[in-house]
């Protein structure tokens, strides 16, 4: 997805959050804020957001001298998860249709991402979806929900490459990806991380606390920035993202970065963002799972 | 009130806005953006927001060539509000404290700024604001509703210089002026308006529209700003401003401007932005009736 006009506001808003958390004084937020200023009119909106971010938090990594100012942040969100695991097993358990059920939480937890940048009670955002009906959060198959073909292609699939997004949501991806595990012991699942700590965005070590590591291979994307940049990924990543059967992209940041990719993938996130849910044609706070192959133009 | 960092993504915002009213295509947006972006760092915070905002819709009206972008916008704010005069002199007639009721809807007529901004329906809030009982809506006295000594003042005082902030809203100010006069008919009331278009400031057609021009004398301050930043009025509004017994000043605008100013002033005002609203230490939505006479540290 090229950068609209809208996110320039918002880098802004991104960079003041980063710096706070930072604890940068309001003079280094001020400096930090300027020198966003001076790269906007160098930034091409061809561009994906994703690739402006990397400016924004590298920038106030630079000034700040903090390498992870969301640790915190991310340890809490693991721990907030976990503690919730077993009722996540018990609801796709007593699903009528269990894959769907594991797809939907796993979406539902992107909902950790919105909480952290809109000071969402995540605890009790977690509780009202768990306890909801065992209703469908999404319509089973509709233009935002391609539900049909992702069943498809997995059945299909040998290999998948799951493309984390944020800590914490990476128990809900446990998930799905024991349910996938479940019906093929046999298929491959590559499981992508961040190489280095960007925003809240899932590390190896994240994904080896939620667990993924005794269903799937962590592999590090080479990345610093919130969303698989393909540009900026590593060799051995590249390949198997182009190699992999299916691939499975999770949060707003990757389909930012791989909306216009070329190859199919499944994009699986909440609209939190009224740009995207333009870009998507969709309702803000929509459960979103998107086939998409459009090549870039 | 300075410039906080918060405000900065909100530049962006309204210059975004403002250039999109202006029909301006998107080149011409990012071109508006990035010239606002080079300014950013030369900003100094301790100038008010209006100061900025002087910058912004300067530079939206020179690289547009629309001098008045939202001169439709002030028309069908102006023949909203005095489709409902009536209604409002009924509503002030039929009230215990005629004074009180005529601040409450004089404050209650500053939601039209935020119906511009915020797309809200300034119809319905309009509605909704004259169908409620007879019940204050602020408390009438507290550290943001400071009635009492509104009262005082103007009882004392034989000029007032009264601050306009929006089209649309006029009609508010007129109810409350003629409130004013009719328990003084000697007062002396100026009503200050923009020189320049600028927003959906009010600028002297408008206080004519909405019929102030029978109960006040109507001055421009000199301004093009949205917000009274005396250190670009003109030396005759200057004059007025040092030397009216009692001001009035209305809107945000107005008071990010004038809350340093030096000498009383009585700020009316809905706080409708979380900067302006922590700066007060008041709630977002408070209708904030302020004596202000802080001096410039």
């Amino acid at each position: 997805m090229r950068t609209y006009l809208e996110c320039i506001p918002c880098f802004f808003k991104q960079a003041l959050e980063a710096a706070k958390l930072s604890g940068a004084d309001e003079r280094t937020r001020k400096k930090i804020l300027d020198e966003i200023a001076l790269s906007i009119p160098k930034f091409p909106l061809a561009s994906c957001p994703p690739e402006m971010a990397r400016v924004i938090y590298g920038t106030v990594k630079r000034m700040t001298g903090k390498n992870d100012p969301y640790a915190k942040i991310k340890e809490k969100s693991n721990k907030l998860a976990l503690s919730v695991y077993a009722r996540l097993k018990k609801k796709v358990a007593s699903s009528h249709d269990r894959l769907l059920t594991a797809i939907e939480l796993a979406i539902a937890g992107n909902i950790i991402d919105y909480g952290v940048k809109n000071s969402l009670n995540v605890g009790e955002e977690l509780n009202r979806i768990l306890n909801k009906e065992d209703k469908a959060i999404s319509k089973e198959n509709s233009s935002i929900f391609n539900y049909r073909s992702f069943r498809r292609a997995l059945k299909g699939a040998k290999s998948v490459l799951y493309l984390a997004d944020n800590a914490g949501e990476v128990v809900f991806d446990r998930v799905l990806i024991e349910e996938i595990k479940m019906s093929d012991k046999d298929k491959n699942i590559i499981y992508a991380v961040k190489e280095e700590p960007v925003i809240n965005d899932a590390l190896r070590e994240d994904a080896l606390i939620a667990g993924i590591g005794e269903k799937a291979a962590i592999v590090s994307s080479g990345l610093d920035t919130p969303g698989t940049v393909l540009s900026l990924c590593s060799k051995e990543f590249l390949r198997i993202f182009r190699h992999a059967d299916m691939v499975i992209s999770k949060g707003q940041g990757n389909f930012e970065a791989l909306s216009d990719c070329g190859r199919p993938v499944f994009f699986l996130f909440m609209a939190k963002c009224p740009v995207i849910a333009r870009d998507v044609r969709c309702g803000l706070g929509d459960v979103v799972l998107l086939r998409k192959t459009t090549a870039k133009t």
